[in-house]
């Protein structure tokens, strides 16, 4: 058919769940409060039934200004974007948006911790990589760059960020190592 | 009519625009980056039309986690609630949430500069409370303590925040003086 209608499903967000479990493990062990932002949503309909709550009748997803999530470590400022790719030899640049950069680039300027992770799905491994490493081929790709980044370099500018049963995306042991 | 359907509005937003103006100004002028976090939305239907963007047709507002605002000022971590009354003597508990408060005492706790923006429309004053001043009124009301605080005791704890024709809730002047 042309036009669906269904349920909304997370469909290959399994790196953002995993995220959102090592960002509750880090809130409950109270070692840091990292909180994933909610999607941007434009209001347009409400429906107000009687004696039940109001339901949005219609809405539109809007494009994110900013990352998906921040918070606070050791008084520092954290900011990052997450993404997972099927791609086994590139990481394609495409889905993150000029607004993100901007944002991103204004954090590190103003003493905020700010970074990607990047998970390649076909690998099974997750990638911190430093803003200030990512920034270079973002700006390379409207100079004849590419409009990817390879694996190996990712591997290479990156962190390999450890699995742990709780923290299933340990990503402050790559910090501690990096700031403290 | 028991039943109401109606164009999603943001009556009684004055404080939120002016605060969105704001930070819009320091972003401009690279004073800091804050911004407000999107409502939280738990999305249940999306229909897809052909060549159009896709449609919620389903959604709830969720009760939000954390505070409205957050971002990084000088290197720190800023993060803050902003509430309006018209009461002209008291400012209400009830507009605030748990999860709120206990988002505002982790977030002291690790360092981060934490806030609440209230402003009296009646007396068209808004002013700066810190959350550590805050954390009391809020622990007593479950002591046979008020589910308010008096307009009196918030002038008294908080400072008014002055008025700038493009930073219309300037904030950022109490910061400077309370922290650097
Ligand atoms: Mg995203
Ligand atoms: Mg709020």
């Amino acid at each position: 058919a042309a036009n669906r209608s269904m349920k909304f499903s997370n469909r290959g967000m399994t790196l953002e769940k995993d995220i959102n479990t090592t960002n509750t493990f880090y809130w409950d062990t109270n070692k840091a409060v990292i909180h994933k932002k909610p999607t941007p949503v434009q209001v347009v309909n409400v429906h107000y039934p009687k004696r039940s709550a109001a339901v949005i009748t219609e809405g539109y997803f809007k494009q994110p200004s900013t990352t998906d999530y921040n918070g606070i470590y050791r008084g520092r400022h954290i900011d990052f974007e997450a993404k997972e790719t099927r791609n086994k030899t590139r990481f394609p640049l495409a889905n993150i948006h000029y607004h993100q950069i901007s944002h991103m680039k204004s954090i590190t300027a103003h003493g905020g911790i700010c970074f990607l992770i990047i998970r390649f799905s076909a690998h099974n491994e997750t990638y911190y990589l430093p803003a200030e490493s990512f920034f270079p081929y973002w700006d390379e790709q409207f100079n004849e760059g590419k409009k990817s980044i390879r694996y190996e370099a990712i591997k290479e500018k990156g962190y390999k960020i450890p699995f742990h049963f709780q923290a299933r995306v340990n990503y402050l042991t790559i910090i501690d190592q990096l700031y403290f």
